[in-house]
């Protein structure tokens, strides 16, 4: 029986330290423009107390996505063993390409995998290069790719990346600011016989919803009021996603599960996206609950966010290579 | 015997026509910020002769590349006559984002898939909407996915779809401005029992090379001495990928002909991306020569290089549908 297998993995954590006392000296607005009166030392107890983070991670201006995305990858090659030109599939996710230090462009043209590639040196033409854009998920949504890649039988290795620089597209005038972080982080999976071995993908759900959700996280004009039209920002409707989190996720969690006929008392870790601490213990109180159970297990949950807040793509890899 | 069968295709092309007359006045320069002295007029008819391009489409400012995408799926939906609810995937390939008009910031948050996902009007959760960043051949790479989605069971109908506003990452101080142009090309695939029919993705081949070719296509500087180093602009060396792909791309093709067993003898037309009448005619020159042919059938490869221009992933799909 064959399955895909994470054989590598590898993860880069920028050194530069962003501290949530380095947000007291902020003007913060809000959605409206208003000016948030609130003194910011005030503003970020409570995000802290709400969001559990503490600091976060910046990259160095010298280093853009697609450079952390590479250090995180020859990390996982390493740890997996493999030969690089063996590998058949370099799927990169991002949203927001390279944006170059205090530069407001992204850009993505050659795609990040393929610099990947490139800074990687494989010259195999057969090892394909591509991009998604998935949002915060994209890395997972990549390892659902590979995977299929490997089922239809037009894979057998890849190399999965996740890699964002957040703190390039911030608005320093919305709260939000101080949720966001950067990151990269990598694996290899390959397609193995597992019979005699309890490892590998079983399955996987997803759940996609655009009607009126289809904005709670998109590309807006600063808050500062009289802001530039054209100078747009990462934004969010932080209510409406916590509402629309908690609501789904359990669900599409159980939904997961219950494909793979796996029962939830053999779950030994959960990873889930680290976009704030409440929201995440929420979401796992009522996954749960949905099996009858009150009393969640030690420790099934590991947590990054406290030190590395949200960092889109790179929080699900880097959690897994921080938890080996 | 099941294939993925394309069974409804759409496309937008612009109504802004763009002539060569129209680059007149423009002030060239060479990628080491020389003045070129030839009179433009001269300019632009040496550019005609080499490209065959005599006109190209720009999208009107209040038009957005998800927006075309839109107008694109409307037509493939309708032309296959499916219900847009039934679609488990919406792939589109693009490497710009949402450009808006006079702005210099791609804009893909949420994905473009997504927009057009809400655009639509599916409220299918199950519907997973996503982007692909794959250089020009970013829609046919969307078909290989596609299909090999369907090989492994994880679907049966997809949307792809691919978009463009390559108008807005132009630097009017280059000549390769006048290569591009905007548009969107859009098809349903559907995984059928095609036993009784002689229909079908028959197969596929790919190559990626990425060592010094990283950087033949990418995104850089104005060409006008003095241009604002953080204001970039696609930017191409011409004669490399002319010469990267007269040397590979024949013999990628004979690749996929061979896996596939078929015989050149029975191919109909073939589609190749408009990038260059002359570096196409190469191509399909060299490709029968590898099978010892040197008489290529009349009307074997459909152009629309003369008035669309290089629209990037919009082009085959386009080239499809106009010539259906």
């Amino acid at each position: 029986m064959y399955r895909s297998v994470i054989t590598g993995t590898g993860s880069y954590i920028p050194a530069i330290i962003k501290k949530n006392s380095d947000f007291i000296s902020c003007n913060f607005y809000s959605e409206n423009n208003g000016r948030i009166d609130s003194p910011a030392a005030e503003i970020v107890e409570k995000f802290k107390k709400i969001t559990g983070i503490n600091e976060r991670r910046y990259a160095p201006p010298e280093i853009n996505a697609s450079d952390m995305a590479t250090y995180a990858a020859r990390l996982a090659i390493t740890d997996s063993g493999i030969d690089p030109e063996s590998i058949d599939q370099i799927i990169l996710a991002h949203n927001f390409g390279d944006v170059v230090s205090d530069s407001i462009q992204s850009d993505a043209v050659p795609s990040l995998a393929s610099r990947v590639k490139h800074n990687l040196g494989i010259r195999n033409p057969s090892c394909i290069p591509y991009d998604i854009l998935f949002g915060c998920p994209g890395w997972v949504q990549g390892i659902i790719q590979a995977n299929i890649y490997f089922k239809a039988g037009a894979a057998k290795r890849c190399l999965v990346i996740g890699s964002e620089t957040l703190s390039r597209v911030i608005d320093d005038h919305d709260r939000d600011s101080m949720l966001f972080s950067d990151g990269a982080g990598a694996c290899i999976l390959e397609y193995l016989d597992v019979t005699a071995l309890d490892k590998g993908v079983i399955g996987f759900s997803n759940r996609s919803d655009t009607i009126e959700e289809v904005n709670y996280i998109d590309f807006g004009k600063s808050y500062l009021p009289g802001a530039d039209e054209d100078t747009r920002f990462i934004k969010m409707k932080g209510r409406k996603v916590y509402e629309y989190a908690v609501q789904h996720v359990p669900k599409a969690m159980q939904q997961c599960l219950d494909n793979c006929g796996v029962s939830i008392h053999d779950l030994k870790k959960i990873f889930i996206h680290q976009a704030n601490e409440k929201m995440d213990e929420s979401i796992i109180k009522a996954f749960y609950c949905l099996y009858g159970i009150q009393q969640i297990p030690e420790n099934i949950m590991p947590m990054s966010i406290h030190w590395l807040g949200n960092s889109s793509v790179a929080t699900i890899p880097t959690l897994i290579y921080n938890t080996k």
